[in-house]
């Protein structure tokens, strides 16, 4: 199942999936109020929710609740994560970026998954403008892959990992490069660099869909990237080191993680223009136009804005 | 106001503040449900809620709502405030961190506050117990002063931004300084060192109550932490670098922050063991007792036990 939030024409917002390529379902109106209207809410119970959902075909049938996508604006699937980490689980990113900077790989990385916590209260959908930083002149994407929790746990190990993971989406982890190159040189991390804005969506697809294109350490997925329409990013999500599991497992550690916790995988190789060189293409600037495409996860684009004080 | 969140013999939960040395007022039962029963949701609201708890005072002198503190069990004020960042604003403790391991000071940490977002979903309270991670062999405590966003608002100038503080408390950002140390030659900051438990408490007092103490970039307030009885740091936050104002400026550059969002001051110098040396004190084990007193702000305490899996 794909999962939405949208809003409708009369300003309501609402969660549901998809029924097919051109309608949602309101989740709360299909269900006579039985389901919840937000999907924080519906994976703090999700177990029981998906029962619910398996018999409510017939309110289905008679459309109650069922929209036409082109009278909904989508919005963020899950519009504020409890929470957001984000990994760096793809090798030939974190070779590349630091042979750019004249710097080797450090045996730490091969080690252990490593993460930092970002802005969960900063999170874009699909279709929505990124304001870029009126102090930052090297704005970049990121393209990356997250997953939901759907599951409390705490010191899970990644043998039984999949269980506490609801689905994925794509993920843009947008970056303020000159900010984050001179915060970073302090030692706590990126945090000014990465917390304006994150974009997520289109949906949220259940594990379960996933699941015949295990490969690797993930899933036989092309994701790509375009700016403009030019593709500048091509990787593949089966080449992660880490995987979800194992990203798990390591966030999981002495810590309980709760549903509705997002986990992003890191760039993929090739997936930022830190990456790729200013050569391959200039930094971002307003009117840019931004697409992430992932098989089976759809296209998330956003457009880069001016920032008016 | 010195507002509180505590448990009552019933096991409800409640918001509330301190009427005397030995009374507290549960707000929602005082106003007959007019406040809310939670903290962050007054925090939401709070200019309006501050005038309803003035016009309150018939409710108080009838006792609507008063009970004995030694009925109570304090939880931490804010059980999950709506984000957490750390600042690194008291420049002897990054001196002398990095004094300790070899290094110079940054001169990147002079032109602006850094800081790193943590896990605002692990926030302990006074006497809650602190669970020493089973991979940590240096646990370390660090003494801190927290600010409770109270007001939203996104570029705010430092000079208007003692607008946006609620109030403040003692926090207590617990490091595993193996993990950190380890994790952190990855490059993106302290995460796993940090993310089990931070301590805070026990109530948050609002600003008015610290106007007269002003004193240089902070308050004239007298920090300091015990371990098992022996005084071990001893600071004061007026030597801070970076005001709290300057930090929301920071913090609020191209983001909106909202009500309940939590930010911390950094350690104050001598403020940890990682700090002080080995020499000083061995690193925290179970059984230790870490008190974290901040004059005006009360005294936070907490104890270290074993991991159990």
């Amino acid at each position: 199942m794909k999962f939405v939030t949208f809003e409708k024409r009369d300003g309501t917002i609402r969660a549901g999936w998809l029924l097919d390529q051109h309608h949602a379902v309101d989740m709360y109106e299909a269900s006579g109020g039985v389901l919840p209207s937000n999907l924080l809410a519906f994976l703090e119970n999700s177990d029981a929710f998906l029962e619910r959902i398996a018999s409510l075909s017939p309110y289905t049938n008679e459309h109650k609740g069922v929209y036409p996508l082109n009278e909904l604006r989508l919005l963020a699937p899950l519009p504020i994560p409890k929470s957001f980490r984000d990994f760096y689980a793809f090798e030939q990113h974190v070779k590349t970026a630091r042979e750019n900077r004249g710097l080797e790989m450090i045996s730490e990385w091969y080690e252990i998954p490593v993460f930092y916590f970002s802005n969960h209260l900063a999170i874009k959908g699909p279709g929505e403008e990124i304001i870029k930083p009126a102090t930052c002149d090297w704005l970049d994407y990121e393209l990356e892959i997250a997953c939901i929790i759907g599951k409390e746990g705490k010191n899970i190990s990644a043998d039984g990992a999949e269980e506490y993971i609801f689905g994925y989406c794509i993920l843009n982890d947008w970056s303020a490069r000159d900010l984050q190159r001179k915060e970073m040189k302090v030692g706590l991390g990126p945090a000014k660099g990465k917390d304006f804005s994150t974009s997520i969506g289109p949906w949220i697809v259940t594990k379960d869909e996933l699941e015949p294109f295990k490969l690797g350490k993930g899933f036989d997925l092309s994701m790509k990237a375009r700016v403009n329409g030019v593709l500048l990013s091509e990787g593949n999500m089966k080449d992660l080191y880490y995987s979800f599991a194992e990203m798990i497992e390591r966030a999981s550690e002495g810590v309980t993680l709760y549903p509705g916790e997002m986990i992003g995988s890191g760039t993929v190789g090739t997936g930022c223009i830190l990456e790729l060189g200013e050569k391959v293409h200039r930094w971002l600037t307003p009117g840019d136009q931004i697409e992430l495409e992932i098989d089976q996860l759809g296209v998330l684009q956003n457009e880069i804005i001016v920032e008016e004080r």
